[in-house]
């Protein structure tokens, strides 16, 4: 005896996604039968609506409802810096934090050796372009993540950027906020060191 | 600055299931973002479906697309014996076991005096109708799970039907299959003691 056919397809479907197994996907797929329809109705319709309803900005690469995203379009915003990050969503990360008014530039991935994606594979074509079009530019400020793959794009970005005279910085690196010396790792502790500044 | 309305719209979607903050309900969220239009439509096409295509059984309360379900149509079976369970899953689990082949009754929850369930909240009056009209039931086995809220549901179980002159039985308590003694609770080991069966 099998689970009858609906429960075994949407089983089938929560198992698409990340980190959630059959075990998982069979306790949401029961879950879902006794939620109110309501709610079911809003599940069902706000996914379709992310692929009907969202694009990625066609100058920055970041996802919108419309073109141009709302912070390219937004003249205010400090127009000589751009800040690269690896996802979208890294976007909203700095936008949290309410100390950066430039502009961004999203790769939608990286560099990545292990995996065997290139340059081609990321969206650095339309950052070239960008720079190019707009000689305002003078920062480009690298955020991608501090992981090997984050370093290498980094370091990649660095070295085709620079001798067009754009000033290239990166995220700083070293201790969290309240990091506790002891429990922070190597790698870490000697990056603080190194980076540390004057009092 | 928010996350774009229909991205939001979809976390709010993501957090309603079991087991899944506003972290997780992100991330998957972005994860659709990048999926296939065809599984995200799969996706919503199959939550429609468990809402609309499945009912409960009008014999044993078990989750079908058709009523009576395949279990209850099923003249083969053992029609003397009926397994009481908490949740359709359960029945799924059983039937894996492939050992058992008498019907089933679904309660739908347990009586649960810290939740403050009794049995009017569960399916319970229907199973007391069922073997009214169903003499050839012989005996009940109680299969709720091995919590305080399933037993005390069996012990009224047993209370309510054994004197109607059905035979009432349990599932054993024990050991699991694979079991190391040492690393088995003591509430689990003194009912596999007090359980022990001659060799």
């Amino acid at each position: 005896m099998q689970y009858p056919e609906p429960i075994a397809r949407l089983i089938d479907s929560y198992m698409k996604l990340p980190g959630i197994g059959e075990k998982s996907a069979t306790r949401l797929a029961f879950y879902t039968l006794g939620m109110s329809d309501e709610d079911v109705d809003n599940f069902a319709k706000s996914l379709r609506a992310v692929k009907k309803d969202l694009h990625y900005c066609s100058i920055c690469g970041n996802i919108t409802e419309d073109d141009p995203c709302p912070i390219c379009k937004d003249k205010t915003r400090d127009q000589t810096r751009l800040l690269v990050v690896e996802r979208s969503r890294d976007i909203m990360a700095m936008e949290r934090m309410k100390e950066y008014h430039g502009l961004y530039h999203v790769l939608h991935g990286t560099i990545s050796p292990s995996e065997g994606t290139g340059p081609q594979d990321i969206n650095l074509e339309s950052l070239l372009r960008r720079l190019e079009k707009h000689k305002e530019v003078q920062e480009i400020i690298v955020a991608t993540n501090a992981s090997l793959d984050g370093e290498t794009t980094a370091q990649y970005l660095a070295h085709l950027i620079k001798p067009a005279g754009i000033k290239v910085t990166r995220l700083a690196h070293g201790l969290s906020a309240g990091a506790d010396i002891d429990y922070t790792d190597e790698v870490t502790l000697f990056r603080a060191v190194q980076g540390r500044t004057e009092m």
